[in-house]
C-alpha cells in the first residue's frame, strides 16, 4: 500500500477508536482535529501526530480527510473544511448519511463506515469490524479499499441505498436490543433480582448466531404458540404498560 | 457433596445439555428416559447408564428426579411418573411452570432451572449459566445446592414469583432479540447484503452489556432525538409493515 496522509476530523466515539487503530497500524493518520483543546492535543501529544482544535488549522494537501463528526454535523463541517482545504478526497464515517452530503463541497468524495459500536474506551478488534466503503471515483475508492484492508479483514463496497438499509438494520440488532436488554434490568431491579442472571443468555443468543441463522436459533412461547405462557406474561406486564406494548408487538411479530 | 442417584425425564434441548454436563461431572446421573427409542439407547449406551423409553421402567428409590419435559407436559409426566416410583424428591426444570405444578403428586418437589438457552449440540459452558433452585423443603433445597454448586458457579434461590419474572426478562433478552436478528436478516436478505455484516454488532452489542449497565451503553437515534434518521428509517420500512410496526413501538419506548 502507497503511504497516505489521513487527516481525521473529530475525536468523538468513533474518531477516537478510528484514531486509535490508524495510529497502531501505521496507516498514516497525520492530523487530528477536535473542537475540545485538551482533547486534541493529548490524543495528539501521545500519538505524536499534528494536532489543532481550530479546524482552520488543519493542513492542506494531505492525501484524504475523514469527517467522523456526527450526521447533522457534516455539512457544516464539510462547508467550513472546505474553506480550509479546497479541493480534496474527503469521506465521512456515517451509515446513515448519503455521500452526497459532500458533494457541494468537493469533486472526490466517498464513504468509510466501520459497521460498529464504536464505544470510547472500549477494546475493539479493529480487524473483525466490516468496513463499508463507497467512493465516486476509481483513485478514491482504490485508496479506501487500501486503507480498509490494512484496518480490518472484512471490507464490503456498499452503495448509498445499500448503507440505508444497513443502517436501518444495525438500529435493529444494536439500539432495539440493548434497549430490551435495558428494559428487562429495568424489571430486575424493580424486582430485586441481579441483572447477572441475563446476562449469559444475552451473550449466548448474540453468540448463537454467528454461525446459525437467526431463524433456526429461535425458541420460545411465542415460537411455539405457547398461549398460556404468554397471557401469563401479559397479565405479569399489566405493571409495565409501555413494556407490556412492545412484548405484545414483537409476540405478534413472532407468531406470523 | 454426597453421592446421589439422579433419573432423568425427557431428552430433548435442556434435557440432553443437562444428560451430557451431570455426565461429564460424575454428579450421579443414573437413569435417563425419552419417549424415542433410538435417543434413549444411544445416550444410555454411551454413558454407560440405565435407560428406557417407557416411563414404567423407570427405577424406583432414586434420590432425584428431574422432569425435563415441556411446560405443558409437566404435570402428565409428573402424574405417570408418580404411578411408577411413589413418592420421591421430583424438580422440574422449567422457567414458566410454578413449583407448585409438582404439588399434588409429591410431597417433596422444586425446580432446578438453568438460566440459559439450551440448544442440542451446542457446546455449552454450564459453569457459567446461572442456576435458580427452589423447593418446599429444607432437605431437598440442600441436595439441590450440593448438585447445582457442582455444575455451575452460579447458582441461586429463586422463588417461584422471582421465576416467573426472570422467565418474561429472558424471553425478551433473548426470544425477542433473536426475533430482531431475524428481521434484520430478512431485509439483508431482500437486498442482497450479507448477513455477515451485522453478526460482529451483534456479539458487541452483547458483550459491551456483561461489564456495563444496559442504559450506559444505549447509542442510536432515538436515543439522541435524531428524528431526521427515524423519518428516513421508516419511509424506507414502509415496504415492511410489521416491521415498521416493531420499529415505532421499540423507538416510541427508547425516546422515553
Amino acid at each position: 500500500m502507497k503511504p497516505i496522509k489521513i487527516g481525521l476530523i473529530g475525536l468523538g466515539n468513533a474518531g477516537s477508536q478510528l484514531a486509535r487503530a490508524l495510529h497502531r497500524k501505521h496507516l498514516g493518520l497525520h492530523a487530528v482535529f477536535t473542537r475540545d483543546e485538551q482533547k486534541a492535543s493529548s490524543i495528539g501529544r501521545r500519538m505524536r501526530i499534528f494536532y489543532t482544535h481550530d479546524l482552520s488549522a488543519i493542513p492542506k494537501g494531505l492525501d484524504l480527510y475523514i469527517l467522523a463528526v456526527s450526521d447533522s454535523a457534516i455539512t457544516e463541517v464539510a462547508a467550513q473544511l472546505a474553506k480550509v482545504i479546497g479541493d480534496a478526497n474527503v469521506v465521512h464515517i456515517s451509515g446513515a448519511a448519503s455521500s452526497k452530503t459532500l458533494a457541494p463541497f468537493f469533486k472526490s468524495y466517498g464513504v468509510f463506515y466501520p459497521l460498529q459500536t464504536l464505544t470510547k474506551g472500549r477494546k475493539i478488534k479493529f480487524k473483525e469490524i466490516p468496513i463499508c466503503i463507497e467512493a465516486n471515483n476509481e483513485p478514491l475508492k482504490s485508496m479506501l479499499l487500501d486503507l480498509a484492508r490494512g484496518l480490518s479483514e472484512k471490507v464490503y463496497f456498499i452503495n448509498d441505498e445499500e448503507r440505508a438499509w444497513l443502517h436501518v438494520t444495525a438500529v435493529m440488532v444494536n439500539n432495539f436490543t440493548n434497549h430490551l436488554y435495558s428494559l428487562a434490568e429495568k424489571i430486575t431491579n424493580d424486582k430485586d433480582l441481579s441483572f447477572d442472571l441475563l446476562r449469559p443468555l444475552i451473550l449466548e443468543t448474540a453468540s448463537k448466531v454467528q454461525k446459525m441463522d437467526p431463524k433456526d436459533a429461535q425458541t420460545g412461547p411465542a415460537a411455539r404458540g405457547d398461549q398460556k405462557t404468554i397471557e401469563a406474561h401479559m397479565e405479569k406486564l399489566e405493571q409495565y404498560p409501555d413494556i407490556l406494548k412492545v412484548y405484545e408487538v414483537l409476540t405478534k411479530s413472532l407468531e406470523k
